[in-house]
């Protein structure tokens, strides 16, 4: 079957990003990024630069599902609205909401926001995985992020903790895990356009 | 720089080695697979049916390896020399020779036997890894290579352990783990054909 949605999961430092951009561009489809943020925004009526603070925060929505759980578990009367759950609950449902939408409009390319695991009943789906080594990440991140050396090891280790939580928060499956993508790219030494290249061959 | 030899790596029941197979004809390159077995054979002068039941058979070894690494490290007075190795590591060694050698003659497609480990100082190599979840390999093995239900878990289990052992036992690398690969493709979704293209739009 054709796939017309690519979801690319991606580590900080694999360049994942600028790959489903040139894969969009390349393809000429749309692609979904950060406008994610504005449209979760938009649905739950918070500030934009909140949600963006905010998202993929879960230190309280994981102790918020902890205790759910237990009060499902004895006499709690009925579900919450999703006006009465946390921040970040509200904003991975009006995210995942959007996701949903934007795949059924079309084509397109979709930045992480555990996508893969949203569109799961889709079988126009391909799922990417792009990763690297730390050393190359990290070598990307000063370089061409411009991020800073005394800063870059704690920031790694927080994005990339982030990020793996976030997703098997939500999704119950391991981050990274092969099973999970269709095709994984190592961008230590694929460089960024045969990446682009080997996905738009893959959807072909 | 361009990438001239291809290694796959491959889980039972994955199509690891048609895919291969379908790579070299479209690239017209060589391909290498039991035809390793035949050099292996000539070169340790043992008949290569001998070769190929002992291949990837690591009990002995393995307890040779923890042997001489003891030996070593008391009081053996030498190396020993290849033809006082145990069957397998002559089999290894002379399978390591040939793998150096074809691809030091041109573009080539080589399956399994660590050549990914073993050509690592080569800059031209892209290494694949082939895969897919346990079902859809089983349903492969019984469909397309003809074997039977009642005898399938086990054999699967035996060959999917032998190959990790055989990899993990020569290279100190772990089996199937992404950051020895540059491309990992799950042939639970994209076809053979679909994964050759994929790869040849990779050393494109």
């Amino acid at each position: 079957m054709k796939k017309n949605i690519i979801t690319i999961s991606r580590e900080y430092g694999s360049d994942g990003r600028n790959i489903g951009l040139l894969t969009a561009k390349k393809l000429d489809i749309e692609f979904y990024d950060k406008e994610l943020i504005d449209a979760a925004a938009k649905e739950i009526g918070f500030p934009a630069e909140t949600v963006a603070a905010k998202e993929q925060k879960l230190t309280s929505s994981i102790l918020y599902n902890f205790a759910v759980g237990t009060i499902y578990g004895s006499a709690y009367p009925r579900e919450p609205k999703p006006s009465e759950l946390p921040l970040a609950e509200q904003i991975f449902l009006a995210q995942k909401k959007a996701i949903i939408e934007r795949a059924k409009r079309g084509p397109c390319v979709i930045i992480g926001r555990c996508a893969d695991y949203i569109l799961r009943d889709r079988e126009d789906v391909l799922r990417v995985f792009i990763y690297a080594d730390y050393e190359s990440r990290k070598r990307r991140a000063l370089k061409e992020y411009g991020e800073l050396e005394e800063n870059i090891d704690k920031m790694m280790r927080e994005i990339d903790k982030k990020r793996r939580i976030h997703y098997e928060n939500y999704t119950s499956q391991r981050w990274g895990d092969r099973d999970n993508y269709d095709l994984l790219l190592n961008t230590a030494l694929l460089d960024p356009q045969k990446c682009a290249d080997i996905i738009c061959e893959a959807v072909r």
